[in-house]
């Protein structure tokens, strides 16, 4: 979900959907499955017109070539160099339960131009733990990893009840943005960037189509035991 | 990030509004802080008009009170009726690594009527582990546990070179939505609803937000080693 304070220049939509794009074609990249590809094609996997991804395209000096198309490096390359991905930035991340690990462990935020440099948990049954290569840290460390690493970004993945006292420590620190992952509001500065992450958004909308299609039930079993296979 | 088959009768924007919403008003009810509010309140917290709330507020048949606001359970209570929140609906969840194991985990699906009654994984290591008092079981028992417990919707957290099967595996099974976190994209029948979530959308515009500022960086101290604190 998308409530984030000052939008930057381009507007949401157009820079939501170069992410698209760019997460579409680097993909196919990577999966070996060419390097061209039709507005045609990115326009019917995202459900969107194809007059449209060309004219994002071309708003980015981005051109296709008659009979084939885009070229996927092309694509990505364009949008890299937009967005900022090419540049590197440094991140750390707060709160090493299920999620703080599964972002820990997650490949793929380099193509963003993130580097995760930091973990770090208040629990001390966790410091110590090794996530990725990276050893989970106690708080206290966390102003100098931030200023001796050039850090910038939080990302919270601590619980509701732990979120705004991390958040507050975390832009005393020096970080300048924070990645929300915790299902609360957070009050900070308005100098701050923070961007919440509520997943629940797109299930309420998922539940609702469901719902809407009469595919979501009721049940007729009855819940809880499941019966022997 | 929010690429839906078939919208189903509110328009896509109003409905994440009112999840929106509806997240703030039962949060404020959880943390005991009353149970009125104003939509200047809520319009800041959103950083968007509050002429739009009210609005948003009124077409679902939900009325302020002079100088009070508006009742956070009656907006509750309606959004949940508009949305179908009332009516529950049962998932199982693919795939129990960290993510998985996350989103099995996390107390807060119930609010938007939804039950997971099952967790799916097909490493033996897995197969039998506690999570959240369900117990991890073999992919081959899916399709019972999808008949007998009326399951509608598959939760993928599985490796992204795992997914296209999955799914497959799933609808086959009889799940009527897919909830994909595997960053791929999926291709499936045209009756299956689907919903990608791609955090990295998030984490670019966060990203692209910050470069804009310039805030992020380039880091001045070189990656790798933290000096001794």
């Amino acid at each position: 979900m998308e409530r984030s304070k000052r939008l930057g220049r381009l507007r949401h939509a157009l820079l939501e959907r170069l992410v698209h794009y760019y997460y579409f074609v680097t993909e196919q990249q990577e999966h070996g499955c060419g390097d061209t590809v039709t507005s045609t094609r990115i326009a019917r996997l995202m459900q969107m017109d194809d007059t449209l991804v060309r004219k994002d395209l071309a708003a980015i000096g981005v051109r296709g070539y008659p009979r084939v198309g885009f070229k996927c490096s092309e694509v990505a390359d364009a949008i890299r160099k937009v967005l900022g991905f090419d540049e590197t930035y440094r991140a750390v991340i707060i709160g090493i339960g299920w999620l703080g690990s599964a972002m820990a462990s997650y490949r793929g935020f380099s193509r963003y131009g993130l580097e995760i440099c930091g973990l770090f948990d208040c629990d001390p049954v966790k410091i110590g733990l090794m996530r990725d290569n990276l050893v989970v840290l106690p708080m206290e460390r966390l102003p100098l990893v931030v200023r001796q690493q050039g850090v910038s970004m939080a990302i919270l993945t601590v619980p509701v009840d732990a979120a705004q006292e991390v958040a507050d420590f975390a832009v005393a620190a020096g970080v300048k943005a924070i990645w929300n992952f915790a299902s609360t509001n957070l009050e900070l500065a308005e100098a701050v960037l923070v961007r919440h992450e509520h997943i629940s958004v797109g299930l309420a909308e998922l539940g609702y189509q469901l719902k809407q299609a009469g595919a979501a039930g009721p049940p007729d079993a009855p819940a809880g035991k499941e019966a022997e296979a």
